[in-house]
């Protein structure tokens, strides 16, 4: 697997793990990653040790080529840079997707806060992108039973209201109404019951301790609900879509935070007769301050809004995206930026489709002939159209048209 | 309170703890008494102690004379014979009959067989009583998935199949339609889903352990489910009844086993804003075999089922009711009857309704006048009538009776 390691991340962190800025190196202390808490060093998540420690795959060079000859699609930039970079059975839906057999994709999002940033849309891109090249349905599942027990701060109706904007959010980013269903769970409820409390019969208390790490004094809504976010995998969780039919398989791209969830759904799914789903991993989106952690909802100068102006998004960027740039300009110049480190250029790796623009950013950038201001300036003007595009499509999301999405309805898919 | 307790159950069961029968009772070991066990010695449940051990209040003479006074009729005989003796906050429901203020019955079924017994039948009699003369409406809770969860050997369809066929027996017990609401679970768990999630917001894991002594190994499904039945005890979660509503509080007329669901409930309603439900509860109808336990729908020797002939019920009563008799005719003649632990008299104390037989049979069998064949045979001739009874009822409920008992709609009742 290491050369895939080697091959599908070298341009944006593959030096990452022998920089340390700011920091002492001698006692790095491990990484945290659960869908509740993510801490890591300056230099980010050590994603070799969290793919070993996860005990899932690497995406690999013949992965992306596969995408490319069964779709006939060059494979989006963020699979080709290495961003979604593991896996769980990859060629599982590979192969269901080479011989025409059906699958589904199923993501989510949690509504802690009405306004998404800029990290929130990466799946949601993805997810849209895949939907596109393979032509298949999709399920995106609003967690609202999740952020209202989890956040307590959040009154109920807080999180209904941030559910629907969020909605509409997600709709703007260009999901086929024929082929999206989008549910909350507490609309959704009736129909997810009976795999929740399957799921649920399944997996002792200890697992979710061991899966989780909640404790004793943690509300017990905390504890009943990871079963939940399992329940979307298995296809007769959407009557509407695929009857009682328990063999179609999906796959469940997300951030690799999530994967604990889908190792709990994978461990139980064959003792209740149901497929396993499958997983595409990505790393983390980072902060405007540095990789250390996932940007946060609470400290809204950590991240780009979807509902910042075109100033805001210059202002931040200036004034807070970590660069990795020389401390002055004659140490600048003579051993350029610190790419793995430098925030400006993962957001342009994230972002920017134009592969030879980001090449030749890399190249001088890395070099010291390129300045950080500079390449904050492509990056505000990338920004500041890609967040415009988002609003003026947004606006265009009526009530009804998220209602559309929302009703469990058939939808125009090949089974 | 303690001439309550001598005055409501003098006939039944008032020394019952002077007697031991075929055990030491120098170590006395202490009652279980949870939902999902129950245990005590040969001479039944020690009431005293749970009631000060669940801190709950006696039914005293009084609360007998308010219920004939505001309803103008005789008090159930249930109730005068101390069966249901125990409370919490039945002042504040009586108070409010008195006044003409709106309340409602909640009452429940976890549907783990397909037959029921006497016993599973004894809240469904005094529910329905108390409908008819307090003219209020009763919601049931029928816990599918309560019983799916707690019983390993019980497959989901198992318990939908119990779930019909108790719903039935419910129905046969002449619960009126117009102001009567029968609910599944997985039926009803939308417009219950959002106070569940609420309830389980504020109770800890440690508190489900404290209240219902599950552990670690135990699956979570089985911490997850004790809030759900808080939530039938807010009058908001029946728009359809109730509408907004949150002012109207509830009577759960039920066996004192069920107290750590409404203890908890009790706990948590003001935090969230909702009033606390009232209980009455009610002494275990025994197993033929004696005082020690409730009857087991896994040992059908061990209750009268609403299936059985007339020929079962009088072997069964024959062969297994456990007599307070003599050892021998003479040792009978000289001694009586010990009715506390005499099965056949129990049962006839809940289920005869002639106070005056009931009288004379006591003072007879209890002076070695009558004979425990003679007693048998009047309980053989009361159950044959009373099961045959209830199943002509029964045979009468049709699937669309059921179905409309089940459909969530406007009922006949005074807000």
């Amino acid at each position: 697997m290491e050369e895939g390691k080697e091959i599908s991340e070298p341009k944006v962190e593959s030096e990452a793990h022998q920089v340390s800025e700011g920091t002492e190196t001698s006692e790095k202390k491990e990484d945290i990653v659960t869908p509740f808490n993510i801490s890591a060093g300056d230099t980010g998540v050590d994603y070799d040790k969290l793919v070993a420690q996860f005990g899932c795959q690497y995406v690999v060079p013949e992965h992306v080529a596969q995408f490319e000859a069964i779709t006939g699609r060059k494979a989006h930039h963020l699979l080709r840079r290495g961003i979604y970079f593991a896996h769980r059975d990859l060629d599982m839906i590979l192969t269901r997707a080479r011989e025409g057999k059906p699958w589904y994709l199923y993501t989510g999002r949690g509504p802690s806060s009405a306004a998404l940033h800029l990290g929130h849309l990466i799946p949601f891109i993805f997810n849209k992108w895949l939907q596109d090249v393979f032509d298949v349905p999709i399920c995106i599942q609003i967690t609202d039973d999740e952020k209202y027990l989890y956040r307590p701060e959040l009154s109920f109706d807080d999180v209904q209201g941030f559910a629907r904007e969020n909605i509409r959010d997600i709709i703007a980013c260009g999901f086929d109404i024929n082929k999206t269903f989008i549910f909350k769970d507490t609309d959704y409820i009736k129909q997810l019951y009976p795999n929740f409390i399957k799921m649920q019969k399944h997996i002792t208390l200890n697992q979710i301790f061991g899966c989780f790490g909640f404790d004793g004094s943690d509300n017990v809504g905390k504890f009943a609900y990871p079963p939940l976010q399992a329940v979307p995998a298995f296809s007769n969780s959407f009557p509407h879509l695929f009857g009682t039919r328990t063999d179609i398989p999906c796959l469940i791209p997300e951030a690799i935070d999530q994967d604990p969830y889908f190792r709990m759904t994978r461990d139980v799914a064959p003792r209740i007769q149901y497929l396993k789903p499958a997983v595409l991993h990505a790393k983390f989106f980072p902060a405007l301050q540095g990789l250390n952690t996932k940007m946060s909802a609470s400290d809204e100068n950590s991240a780009i809004y979807l509902t910042d102006t075109p100033d805001m998004i210059e202002k931040k960027i200036k004034s807070y995206a970590f660069s990795g740039g020389g401390r002055s300009l004659k140490e600048h110049r003579e051993k350029g930026a610190n790419l793995s480190v430098d925030v400006p250029f993962q957001y342009l790796s994230f972002f920017m489709e134009d592969d030879e623009r980001l090449e030749e950013i890399r190249v001088k950038y890395g070099s010291g002939e390129m300045l950080t201001s500079e390449v904050k300036k492509d990056l505000i003007t990338l920004l500041q159209n890609l967040v415009a595009e988002h609003q003026r499509k947004r606006a265009e999301v009526t009530d009804e048209i998220i209602d559309e999405f929302m009703r469990p309805r058939p939808l125009n898919i090949r089974l």
